[in-house]
């Protein structure tokens, strides 16, 4: 089984580190191959995603991402800034399933900004389609503005899309996900306002007739923006295209206070996926050895589950951060008092330990 | 000065009444007409917005709203629904600068799902275009996907769409309400992958060198989506397009715990204004004479204020608000133990009482 490592950018490297360890105590039969991402190849050979990278990842199972983005990069042009190997990756490799969950450890409750009843137990599972909607749809650019308010106007432009079999795809990820959950899929739209998610929704509920045993709901994505911070415990699985699902998961992330645990994959129809941290490249603190391993040990565990077929292996990973955090281990981004504060690799370290 | 009032569905008729009892009371030179709108126009007449109902709206100062919608309109086709009213005025009156203030009054702190220390003070005010975006642009609709994931399916699409003069215009609100609060102003983008979002954040970095006395920062939509739930108080003034703003001013509305109190004004440039409450038409809750009348009283408090001159007037009917809140008055939704119950016309009366 082969595995692209793509550590990236701040504190990618460190983190990553601890889980290609965690992965290593393992000692299953894993074939880890790195190669430069974001800023880091950018700053190397002039792209952020190079084609060598790019064709190792193809040529992978599985990859094992870290994070990307600079400020320092900001200035670049748009096509050579970090976050373009995301999408790069996402669109060259047709990764439409990204799975975002939305969990709040018990040990970690008090971290969340809402009232610990409102957040003990949360367990959401956040499917955003990744590879449609906006993100991806031509024609995109800048024009004279041919009609509307200001004729003639430099205007910019993007354009929404999605057809009948990407939303079927995605819908049936959310109703099979469901049927090993609660059973109960919320599906995300906007069809008050956008054709686009008229047919989402429309698309929903045939693909829904296919699984009785799940209950679907519909709501705006304004709305679910608010039930998310209202009672986020109502929900459980949460399907929605690109665009909604980027804000969306990141507000779910946030109820839970702890985002530095969370991990998320992205797949395509062979399985073959990208497992990353839900949180971002955090320069300000790179390098000081204190940035949370933990989304990234617990994105290795949802590889072996999904993509590697390794069920029991990715249960032991679990497992041990559970148990790190029953002994009160904690970097500073999840510290309260009475717990034991720990570096980058000590974490990773008892991580390994517990195993 | 002439006031259009359509108090629409649901709870609509019940706390419009209120906000009008409160006006009368205040013994301006106002003429108020009352038209039909939303779903209860369409019963009337079969059309959301009626060709009367518009031209009263259009030939008057400012439009005094309630709320439109009910699940019984869902199977409707899209153009003879509720909310196309609200989207027909928008559009007709050219009202492109929603004011949405997200305030946490000092009597329900503990109203909010979040913790007390987090939004106790909280004051925000959300700017949001409102004519343009992916709301209006053309073209949209159904047809055969000229190309992509899967040529010659049934594809639904939109366009988002902005030109710089109208990102101007909306700059220039945002950056001249912030000179009269802390300013600041947040604007957020999705300038990392929407060509429409980078040509908003250069043309208000732009507009934010006219206003040296304010400063401006930049967020991606989905960080502010965390950063409301993380830290809101870090927020001042908020600027952002037509979809973003419909998503991020109802997360932070519901940060505050208590919707019900929350106006809203939306103006053109001619300072023609509707103003309605922030919340919806709560079908469930219509006819039992509990809905919470302030949101809307103090729509009309802005009405005064930005559409009719008359700021010792809306600051009259704020602090009698602020007087009812200090009482102990409460609707259902706002009531919490040691605190008075009252209805929807006690509290208007109270109102009243207090002015
Ligand atoms: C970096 C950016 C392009 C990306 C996105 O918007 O999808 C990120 O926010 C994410 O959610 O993975
Ligand atoms: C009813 C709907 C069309 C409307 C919108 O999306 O703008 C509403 O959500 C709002 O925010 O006023």
């Amino acid at each position: 089984m082969k595995i692209a490592v793509l550590p990236g950018d701040g504190i990618g490297p460190e983190i990553v580190a601890e889980a290609v360890k965690v992965l290593d105590a393992l000692k299953l039969d894993l074939h880890l191959q790195s190669a430069p991402v974001g800023g880091a190849a950018y700053e190397a050979s002039g792209h952020p995603l190079p084609p060598a990278t790019l064709e190792l990842a193809q040529a992978s199972d599985a990859i094992l991402f870290g994070a990307v983005g600079d400020w320092k990069y900001d200035t670049l042009e748009r096509a050579l800034r970090p976050e373009q190997a995301i999408l790069g990756l996402r669109k060259a490799l047709g990764l439409f399933a990204n799975f975002r969950p939305a969990i709040c450890y018990k040990e970690l409750t008090h971290a969340s900004s809402l009232k610990p009843e409102l957040v003990s137990g949360l367990d959401i599972l956040i499917i955003r389609e990744l590879t449609g909607d906006i993100y991806f749809g031509q024609p995109r650019g800048r024009r004279s503005a041919p009609d509307g308010h200001f004729p003639g106007a430099e205007e910019a432009f993007d354009t929404m899309r999605y057809t009948r079999p990407e939303i079927e795809r995605i819908g049936h990820v959310a109703f099979q996900a469901a049927q090993k959950r609660s059973k109960r899929v919320t599906s995300v739209d906007k069809a008050n306002v956008l054709e686009t998610f008229q047919l989402w929704k429309d698309v929903m509920t045939e693909v829904g007739k296919q699984y009785p045993d799940v209950q679907l709901d519909h709501m705006y994505v304004d709305n679910a923006a608010m039930q998310l911070v209202k009672e986020p415990k109502r929900f459980d699985v949460v399907v929605t295209g690109n665009m909604f699902g980027d804000i969306l998961s990141d507000e779910a992330s946030m109820l839970t206070g702890s985002i530095g645990m969370l991990p998320s994959a992205s797949l395509n129809d062979k399985k073959q996926g990208l497992y990353e941290p839900s949180h971002g490249s955090a320069p300000d603190i790179a390098g000081k050895g204190v940035a949370n391993p933990l989304a990234t040990i617990l994105s290795a565990a949802m590889m072996l589950r999904f993509s590697l077929g390794q069920e029991a292996a990715a249960q032991k990973i679990e497992a041990a951060v559970q148990k790190v955090l029953a002994q009160g281990l904690r970097t500073p981004d999840i510290y309260s008092e009475g717990t034991t504060k720990v570096g980058t690799q000590q974490m990773g370290d008892a991580v390994v330990a517990a195993l």
